[in-house]
């Protein structure tokens, strides 16, 4: 089934103890769009400015994302972010962001775009979040993500959202400041208590945690030698996750969600491999496959009693 | 098959978000011991003073646990250790350490001690971890813990007594402090090179990692909404890690390292339920059976082919 990704595409300067690159191709909905590719069929809806790289869009393209929706302003610039983590690589510091022609964006969707089934609302304005909503046909199932900015700026709506959505992914900080609670456990069941089914809480190295209504499952991080660049590492989880869900039809059952937990910590592994979309380029199914066994070997123990 | 631990019996004064404890029964040796009880014999050797409650003794003893290496000072006090979790449950802040009869703790382990095929050496000074090691005969395995203190202040020692141990039991900062990488498989894998054929990390509230001769194993932390108390989990753990080994009496075999990781890992999901020992108290097999399961539900996903 199809996707339908609303969020943002943006130049990224940045800077890891890897080294420092300058307008590479950044954006949650960027990475969301390309890892959920691997999956399933994505419509991405954003803008970009007259100054976004041929490039890029011929990269969508032969990922078989449908960029119908990508709007462009040629006299306006794309939004650009500048950050480092060379303090702390699980932990990006911005330098800068200038929104250009994402001030003005208002997703507008065609008749086609709102019949997609799964539908993915990337950080950005609960506003505009709000209004996908408003615009989408009976979605099959809608998850969302958000930031501290949001929670902090915007909070009446951002809970309107949040109380119409199936999945919620926050990071552990997100989920304490949304709900008061220190203890994620506790804080996922508040946010369960507001109308989303899944919260999945995205916990950077330490993998991820996903609340179920009647379980809950630890996905690993993967431990990894080398990790060049963080950047979107979240996004192209939430990508893995819901390019899973999409794939297999089957929304909200326990073991499908379990299996989407951990094709999005696959994609995230691969994502901080590489800077900005590169490890992307060349990524195989078969690469997808063999991590994903990675992963089972990384977490698995045998089940058998202890005490006779 | 039995084991032997060597650290420290004290008294706690703590404070955690849910109370206030006074003079309670810690220290390291206390809480692997008791945790190891559950799966093994235990000889502990310790010192405590005249102040040391006859109920103390007692509950070691209704563990089953071999007190005739536990050496007792009457005119002398029992090391004291006052602290609390008001800032953050995950981090102990130290307010006061009175070593006590500690301080003078020499190590002298009898015929019958020397033989036992598991060590613990606890966070103690090196130089007492390294002369338990030259009293010991022939161990089928010994495992060790410190603390950055011991990394800051006698380096060198500590750095010998790694070099002659199977497991070595650090967490997250330690590895770091050990090794100068910040990336924790990288400080995993020049540990490796020091001697130890296991390195285990703890990671707190995240589970622990342990990196073995040609495996890497992700025991994920059980996510509980009420934790009461963390002191002595990460001893617990090594408890329930080492206790599950020596049970099993095949040591560095993977599918039984795996195994006593996630032992460890269920051992301090009770610790940290109660004050002091508290939970300990009243834990059957069959809690840990059960909570073995749980742990399993925790992380298990379908291995199946994602692609056709």
């Amino acid at each position: 089934m199809s996707i339908l990704v609303v969020g943002s595409v943006a130049y990224d300067d940045l800077e890891t103890p890897s080294g420092k690159r300058d307008r590479v191709l950044g954006g949650a909905a960027s990475h969301f769009s390309t890892s959920a590719s691997f999956f399933s069929p994505v419509s991405l809806v954003a803008v970009v400015g007259g100054d976004f790289d041929e490039r890029h869009i011929s990269f969508f393209q032969k990922r078989g994302i449908d960029i119908s929706g990508l709007q462009m302003i040629p006299e306006g610039k794309t939004f650009h972010w500048t950050g480092h983590y060379l303090n702390d690589i699980n932990h990006a510091e911005t330098l800068e962001t200038r929104l250009g022609v994402f001030e003005y964006f208002r997703p507008q969707l065609t008749e086609q775009h709102r019949s997609i089934p799964f539908v993915f609302l990337a950080n950005i304005h609960p506003e505009l979040q709000l209004s996908v909503l408003e615009q989408v046909k009976a979605p099959k199932l809608v998850a969302m993500d958000t930031m501290n900015f949001w929670i902090t700026s915007t909070r009446d709506q951002l809970q309107k959202v949040i109380e119409r959505v199936d999945i919620l992914f926050v990071n552990d900080n997100e989920a304490k400041m949304l709900t008061g609670e220190k203890n994620v456990t506790k804080a996922a069941s508040q946010m369960m208590g507001w109308g989303p089914k899944v919260i999945v809480v995205k916990r950077g190295e330490h993998g991820a945690l996903l609340f179920g209504q009647d379980f809950v499952f630890s996905a690993p991080g993967m431990p990894l030698a080398h990790i060049v660049d963080p950047t979107g590492a979240g996004d192209s989880f939430a990508g893995g996750f819901i390019g899973y869900l999409a794939k297999s039809q089957s929304a909200l059952d326990e073991a499908h969600l379990r299996r989407a937990a951990i094709c999005g910590s696959v994609m995230a592994s691969f994502q901080v491999e590489d800077f900005s979309l590169d490890r992307m380029r060349t990524l195989t199914a078969m690469d997808i496959e063999r991590r994903y066994r990675d992963f089972k070997s990384l977490s698995d123990f045998p089940d058998t009693a202890i005490f006779e």
